[in-house]
């Protein structure tokens, strides 16, 4: 029973209403009682497991007749283990320091009063993602434990599974004390709903799409609040004329095989042309035990013949996601950097050398979010940080950059106590 | 000499393109070249004083001939002191602390890498402001200060006078090594470049609106980059029951009477129904010396009788700038807090009292980036803060909150520096 566009938009706003008046109440939660929300939460899973798989299984079989991928159907696949680990995670969580209430700052006035900067929470965050039904529980445990209420909108193929998990997390976190409305899910996937949040500045704080660059272009044309990017990783490692071997061939192989579906695995190589001829054959040599396909420039392929594809001009500016790896000889640590900052999607990027000053300069004159020295890219990640959690890797420069948990998830107000000072005299 | 939308566009993505790549080599000059630039910046400003005082002079003769007010051509008008002043205040934030490469934290991976948590500047940042021409200066200054490039876009009033400034600046700074197109003013006003500059995400990485609401919405709604808001200024000093009276008359007068022009002005006083019969004869009077006109809701009157107006529901939510103040009689701090939350603007809120159990509920319960306890909200201000300068105020929660200076116009890098290590062993 479709949802006219009026209903839609009537019911958004109300859920943004609502929303609002559940984050001030958050927002002065203390630590302990957010963990003990947060508890109950994972426990509200565990008791509703049976309705939250049972709604699993309708969209499986939805999935099944819209012949979706068996990758596809795997990803919205949940079982008894999945949801475990989905309720460990959300106890992993409350274990977490607390951001909300560190004290940032805080300094005296020459007249004597005191002026305080305290990490607090955003307010209302709204989250539009696609199928994975585990970022439901995901968003919304980061969302709570930052001390912020959430608008979850999540994709048709999910629908079911998110509701059964949105209903069980908040009904469990409501015996804890969870304010009511503190985590809602759209319980309608009509795509006027993305629209309609979009344009709910007036009730959320900021909106995080986390999905294919679809998603992200349509939130972002259509925003009027801050949007969070979670755009591709191009990844780049450069072998610079100085280089440890065995360490470039290392971090090269580790950064491109060790999970190539990821964001910040690598997508291009690039080699200074002062070794080139004696490094790119032992490259090759690894990336082939590893059955990677290579595209080169054209000294690339003068160096490596028929091991190599040639690269177009396109090749600079894909993320594969897959055994494939484009190779680009550079005259210099200038030109590498300035192809990576072309092309690049300036979210983490590798110097491999024994030169410290040349990789000081590359680590300042790279613009992405990670900058790294003889290290796998596949450390850009918010377990590998230490943050605990993470909520994804922002390719944005505002707010939030790289990988995100719940310090990115708070804003911060500046408190000022005095005895009565003014500013006419 | 009208220019097409294609010629609009053309030009104004030209401009970005070159921004950018400015971005890239202001990001590694050291303070002390910046500084330098600062300093020949002034130096240029003073050198081509007689231009820029011709130009402005037509802006004057053309304003005159649209019969802007007085107080609009008192705005757009330069003359040797202020333009000194203007060059003064070039020079003084040269000698503020540069924030990029201010190591923000530090910490080891357990697999012994470090990394590092760098301060950097945001890249290129766009301005669009209304009449005031020294906001060519002041904003083109302190975005270079913070290392980024800056695309200026003016109003129509102060073509002439904006023209002259940015040649005046970019000129004197490349004399001491300012990169070219680093400060750029888009030379017309048509409102298609307003546009063009909202939709060039590729090559702006901020836009800020200076200037009234309908500008602000205008770019709101047609960004595709983040945007820092400074909206109104609509704010509360709650006298509450543990009220010093004396403070309390002192911070409200202040606060409402010390500069009415300005966002931290007080708007709405709420008094606790406890006091209020007592407190408010005290404070009419004080206003009434102010020549303060007072709008109340009933139950103000009741006490004030024909000293106060009848307020409207539409007070509650009016940024007067002016010698008016609403007032409201509320039960509880709580009340207050539901208040200010519902009809502010989230930027300075004040609460005079004694109890400071009370004070500290309500600095936690405030949604505003400034929370004020005994004190003036004149004091929400960037100078008094100690920033050296201020940019705006933020009335965002995202990025940057409250007075906003040099480091809220920078971002962050992770530097990783290792050894060789890997994900996969």
């Amino acid at each position: 029973m479709a949802l006219t566009t009026e209903e839609v938009t009537t019911q958004v706003l109300e859920m943004g209403k609502k929303a609002r008046a559940a984050a001030l109440e958050l927002a002065v939660l203390g630590a302990e009682k957010k963990n003990e929300i947060l508890r109950a939460m994972a426990a509200g899973l565990r008791a509703q497991a049976s309705e939250v798989l049972a709604a699993n299984a309708l969209d499986i079989a939805a999935g099944e007749e819209r012949e979706l991928s068996s990758a596809m159907l795997d990803r919205l696949r949940l079982d008894e283990t999945r949801l475990e680990a989905v309720a460990a995670g959300i106890e992993k969580v409350a274990t977490l320091n607390d951001p909300v209430g560190e004290q940032l700052a805080q300094w005296q006035h020459p007249k004597g009063f005191s002026i305080e900067q305290i990490r607090v929470p955003i307010g209302v965050i709204g989250i539009i993602y696609e199928s994975r039904p585990n970022v439901t529980s995901d968003a919304a445990v980061l969302c709570l434990k930052s001390g912020n209420a959430t608008i979850l909108r999540g994709g048709s193929e999910a629908i079911h599974s998110n509701r059964a998990i949105a209903k069980a997390l908040q009904e469990g976190g409501e015996a804890a004390g969870l304010p009511a409305n503190a985590i809602q899910l759209i319980p309608f996937t009509d795509r006027e709903s993305v629209k309609v949040m979009a344009g709910m500045d007036q009730y959320l704080d900021l909106i995080i799409p986390r999905g294919g660059k679809g998603l992200i272009e349509t939130v972002v044309s259509l925003a009027r609040m801050p949007v969070i990017k979670h755009y591709d990783g191009i990844c780049h490692v450069y072998i610079a004329e100085k280089a440890d071997f065995a360490k470039g061939i290392d971090i090269a192989v580790d950064s491109k095989t060790q999970k190539p579906s990821v964001c910040n695995a690598l997508e291009t190589l690039l080699v200074n042309e002062s070794i080139a001829a004696e490094f790119l054959p032992q490259l090759a040599e690894a990336m082939e035990e590893k059955k990677v396909e290579l595209r080169g420039d054209e000294k690339t392929q003068q160096i490596l013949g028929d091991r190599v594809k040639a690269a177009s001009e396109e090749d600079w500016s894909m993320e594969y996601l897959d055994y494939i790896l484009a190779i680009k000889v550079v005259a210099s640590v200038e030109e590498a950097m300035a192809h990576i900052n072309q092309y690049g999607s300036k979210h983490s990027d590798c110097i491999v050398t024994e030169d410290n000053a040349e990789a000081e300069k590359f680590l300042r004159g790279v613009d992405s979010a990670c900058a790294f020295h003889n290290l796998s890219t596949r450390f850009s990640d918010g377990e590998e940080f230490g943050f605990g959690a993470e909520i994804g890797i922002s390719t944005d420069k505002l707010h939030a950059r790289g990988p995100m948990a719940l310090r990115e998830l708070t804003s911060y107000q500046y408190r000022l106590r005095g005895e009565g000072q003014i500013k006419a005299r």
